[in-house]
């Protein structure tokens, strides 16, 4: 704790000046007029979309009270930059909206400022407005990132043709296994925990968009259709096929794992591929590519440093099949859902 | 109660399906793609800037749980559209992040959703994207607008000059008596109450965001600097003085108010004026003009139908001086604060 006050010490534009201000930075072009008047002034370049998303996380939904808030800050920003990623979009400028109780220390707001500067240094982005309000409930953080693409390039859910080979990026599954281990550990034990475990926790605190993976597919126009893995592998390709309207064919041997979700997964099962499957936040692409193109993928993977595997295959019949050794699984569908 | 079901019976999906899915309109130029995928693309015309604001309301600071839903979405979407006025911008397009009681009734988000679609549709603007979430706690209403303006005409806080004179559109003071009223009386009442109070009460739920005369003001380059009414006068005043480095003497018998508020303040007095100058939400315009300049505001007023008072003059001593018939008063400044 740098120190005990509480953010009702500084009032909204006091809190706002102390712990945001930083966070509008000076490397990021097309800011005319950021933080401080009514609305922010930015510039979209001439051949270039604009593109606008938002999430929302919620205290004791997203994340509880006790997660690290330099943490948090990076989680509030790098799920929003996955939406970005997901488009094939380069990143530029966000607002910040938090309700937060009176009682909530500075500290907190600071640590919570420090690691969406973190983000926002890694990934080039800049804060340009936003607001503080307080609130009697549970903490509420909501961003509004706003990135560019070339006229018409944007990568969309509903390119998907039947016969695209279906192909994610990373590893699946790390997320959810992650969260599972701090929901029922202490997280003073940290230090006791195993390199795998460590792994799987820092995957679920700490995602890394894939903004570079995006924006190749969209020069190398490569990509049918992509969405970001956030909800669940299942329920995100679920997301595009209906976009697409088409179905897919997944074969389970090709999920890609990590090291750590292998030993966990052992010999399988349906529960435990339910687990990695629908358990979501891994902030992973899922795309689709033409058969004929396929051949451009490994040297894409190897330039980003990033697996890039298929797993499957779109097809004409609605819904998602699963196949495990040629053998159909069923898994019950199910994304996060919010109600 | 079109019925009793609540947001949990649809699920997040079906509930931005069943709710929200008409506020998309096909009026409003410059959607490429709007809700459904992981990001809104939108085309900024090759011509103008981009202005974006967000601003939240949270149940228990912004309204009360028994706030009429219908007019809950007016008020959303109408205080961000005052930022925009603000600017100068023409509105185009929204985003809008809730968080909900699992337990919120759909009929309560159906009617939440008519309120906005009638701004939607009066100020031509369309919602392309958002999220919703659960929370146990208050609601949380984020709304992210988006407007256009031309090339670097955007109209800023920072440009008043000294001896500019200081303008306000409308009347001042209106929004805080309605609260006021809503405050200590039942509303099951207001078919008793008179013409004057429910006038005040309908300024603080219904306000009207001056578009029309922030688009005007920029057409003809007439306002130095510009800020909306939403803190309280003085307060925003003193936003707009510091960001332009000076001061303002203010002549209170000049300040415009409704008939209804003159009835209430009398024979006037410091502390009514204090709640006048200090209320917030009138979502005015409050702008400066150069001397020279002035003679076009008689015009403009009537033209848009809107009164635009001169109340007072831009000087180089900071801060803000109110004169009563030419007698110092001394009101401390107190502008909304959220801790």
């Amino acid at each position: 704790m740098v120190n005990d006050r509480t953010v009702a010490s500084l009032g909204e534009f006091g809190l706002i000046e102390h712990c945001f201000k930083e966070l509008g930075r000076t490397d990021v072009p097309g800011v005319s007029v950021g933080i401080g008047d009514d609305a922010a002034v930015l510039l979209v370049p001439r051949t270039q979309d604009l593109l606008a998303t938002t999430d929302t996380l919620v205290e004791g939904v997203h994340f509880t009270s006790d997660t690290d808030p330099v943490t948090l800050g990076w989680k509030t920003l790098c799920v929003n930059l996955s939406d970005i990623a997901a488009m094939g979009g380069e990143p530029r400028w966000y607002l910040l909206s938090i309700a937060l109780p009176s009682t909530t220390s500075l500290s907190w707001v600071e640590q919570l400022a420090q690691g969406m500067n973190e983000a926002g240094k890694q990934f080039r982005v800049t804060l340009v407005g936003g607001n503080t309000s307080r609130t009697s409930g549970p903490m509420v953080l909501t961003l509004n990132l706003f990135g560019v693409v070339g006229h018409e390039r944007a990568l969309m859910r509903s390119g998907a043709n039947v016969g695209n080979r279906i192909y994610v990026s990373g590893t699946i599954g790390d997320s959810t296994l992650g969260l599972r281990h701090l929901q029922k550990t202490d997280q003073d034990t940290s230090n006791n925990i195993d390199v795998e475990t460590q792994y799987l926790i820092k995957r679920h605190l700490r995602p890394d968009p894939r903004i570079a993976l995006g924006m190749a597919l969209v020069d190398a126009a490569l990509a049918r259709a992509v969405i970001d893995v956030s909800d669940g592998l299942l329920a995100d390709l679920g997301h595009l096929c209906r976009a697409s309207g088409v179905g897919a064919d997944l074969d389970l041997e090709k999920i890609p794992l990590s090291a750590a979700a292998r030993t966990w997964l052992g010999n399988g099962g349906q529960e435990k591929w339910k687990t990695l499957l629908t358990g979501g936040e891994d902030y992973e692409l899922l795309f689709t590519v033409a058969p004929g193109a396929t051949d451009q993928l490994p040297a894409l993977a190897a330039n980003l440093g990033l697996p890039l595997t298929e797993i499957g295959v779109i097809s004409k019949q609605e819904g998602i099949r699963l196949f495990e050794g040629g053998q159909p699984m069923v898994i019950q569908e199910s994304g996060f859902r919010h109600f």
